[in-house]
Order: structure tokens, then sequence, then C-alpha cells
């Protein structure tokens, strides 16, 4: 077996009541771990974008994609690599602040070009978009400070044309 | 009845296998029609939260946080307000771009803050973060080019602490 990674399946689906559902129990039955996903529309109405990541051995994650492509409502599956595809997640974290320590936490914010959305004489929305290992990197600084909330998109993703990664990683 | 709109319940869940694929079953059966959805981690690795955006009227949505807290894996929904709340979705347009439309392409990505994060002899994506209302903007602007692809995370929210939106919406 090799070694387990973070592997990101961009799915294409049929737009239609029940494709979620099969797809989420179809991981849950064979015990994959979805770390994130998401779902949204295409510029095609009838067809959905469901964007999931799982940790798996290069083995496992073949597997996942031959049981996801037989499901009915499944039109196409993408293992996107990261060095050939712009992934982006957006994570918003809340933390607790006040006149002492609000501009330690504003330096944190400008060097990881993050943004202050919130702002209130107790606490701080600091708004982060990036590729996965920069939001996990800015979250681990973060926890030095009492973080109160934390919501994250999921990765969404997509090939890029050039494979080199010349603009913004 | 009332008006339908959208409205984003953002759902704490407890972290194992089974829980998302009874949230989509539930929303499936009751023919709720879901626009977009994210699972992502919390703070707390017991804990997901799921943020479901829904097309619906006020009675439908009071229905659907009842039957969705009755599942045993839900701990909490909140049913967010847009304008006490950030919201945030990113999403990446790749148009086909050459010499001569390049500029035109650039030029509607800088009014919206948006960032070139390729470019090849043949394309362009484009990445823009902002609320959903933003988002649809821009994608109706895009679509004078020639979309090859699109890929959206779905919104995730959070409650502000102070209600006006006095830092960048």
């Amino acid at each position: 077996m090799g070694e387990k990674k973070l592997e990101v399946l961009s799915v294409l689906v049929n737009n239609n009541y029940g494709v979620l559902t099969r797809i989420s129990s179809l991981f849950g039955r064979r015990g994959y771990n979805i770390d994130s996903l998401t779902v949204s529309n295409t510029d095609d109405p009838a067809i959905s974008r469901i964007t999931i990541t799982v940790q798996g051995d290069p083995h496992e994650v073949e597997q996942i994609v031959a049981q996801t492509l037989k499901l009915e409502e499944v039109r196409e599956i993408n293992v996107l690599k990261p060095l050939h595809s712009v992934m982006r997640e957006i994570v918003l974290v809340k933390v607790r602040a006040n006149a002492q320590n609000r501009s330690q936490i504003r330096e944190v914010a400008e060097i990881y070009k993050a943004s202050v959305v919130d702002l209130s004489p107790t606490s701080m929305i600091i708004e982060l978009t990036g590729k996965p290992t920069k939001i996990n990197a800015f979250i681990r600084v973060m926890e030095e400070f009492d973080i109160v909330e934390m919501c994250r998109t999921g990765i969404t993703a997509m090939p890029r044309n050039n494979v080199e990664e010349i603009i913004r990683g």
C-alpha cells in the first residue's frame, strides 16, 4: 500500500435529488474518510459539481473512483493533482480580541494577506482565501489566540492549462 | 405562504460516517432544493459544520430546521440572516482568452477585485471571493466571454458581532 495523501476528486453529476445521498452513502459504507465536500452549480443548470477531498493511498483512490463512476448520475470524475490545479478554500476565523491584542492579530492577518471583515469591542472575524496548505498554516498561527468559531468552505479546484504555478500560488 | 428566498443554514453535527447521508436524504425525501452545500472541519475534531443554502419561504425553512434538529447527530442549527452574517464563496472561472480579448477580461477582473490565477496562450482562470450576490453579478458579466469551466465552493457563513456591515461587505 502506498502512502496516504490528500486527494481532490472533482465529480460532475446530473443535478437530481438523491445524487448527494448516493455518493455520501457509498463513501460511508466503504469507510472512505471525507475531509471536505462542496456541492455547487455549474454553468449548466442540469449539472452539479461535487468536489470531495479524501485521505487515501493511490490504490484506495483508484477504488473510490471506480465505485463512484458506477453510479448512474455520475458523468465524469477528475482526480486533480496539486501541481496541475488551482485549489482554493476560504476560512473565516472569529477570535476574541480587545484593544490590547487587536494589533497582534492584525499583523498576522496582514502577513497572510487575510482581511478583517468584522470588528466588535470583543471580537474580530478574519477571512483568508488560499490553497489548503496556506489555510492550514494560517489556522495553526491563529490558534495562539482565542478562537471562538471557525468556518471553512472546503476546497474547490480546477485543472490549470499551464502546469507551472506561475501566478500567485 | 411567504416569498421564497435564499436561506443559509449552519448545522453543527457530530463528525461520524453517515451524518451527511442522513441529512441529504432528509432534504431529498422532502423535496427541499439544496442550492449549495459545504462540509468541513471545525476547531473541534469531533464536530463538523455543514452549511446549506436552500430556496424556501419562511414556513418551509421552519419545517426544514425542525426536521433536521430531530436527527441524532445534529447538535445545533443556526439560520443566518444576510445582514447579520459574513457570507463568503469562491468562484473559479476558466474562459477562452487570447491576445485580442485578454485585456478586456482583465479589466472586468480588476473592477471586481478578482485575481488572474492562471494564464495560458488560449485561456485564463479568474478567482473571485465575495458574498453570493457579488459572485452572481460577476458570473453574469463573465458570460459575455466564452466560459470553459466554472467551479464554486458554495457558501460558508458566520454571524457578525457587529450587526452593521461596516467592513468590506
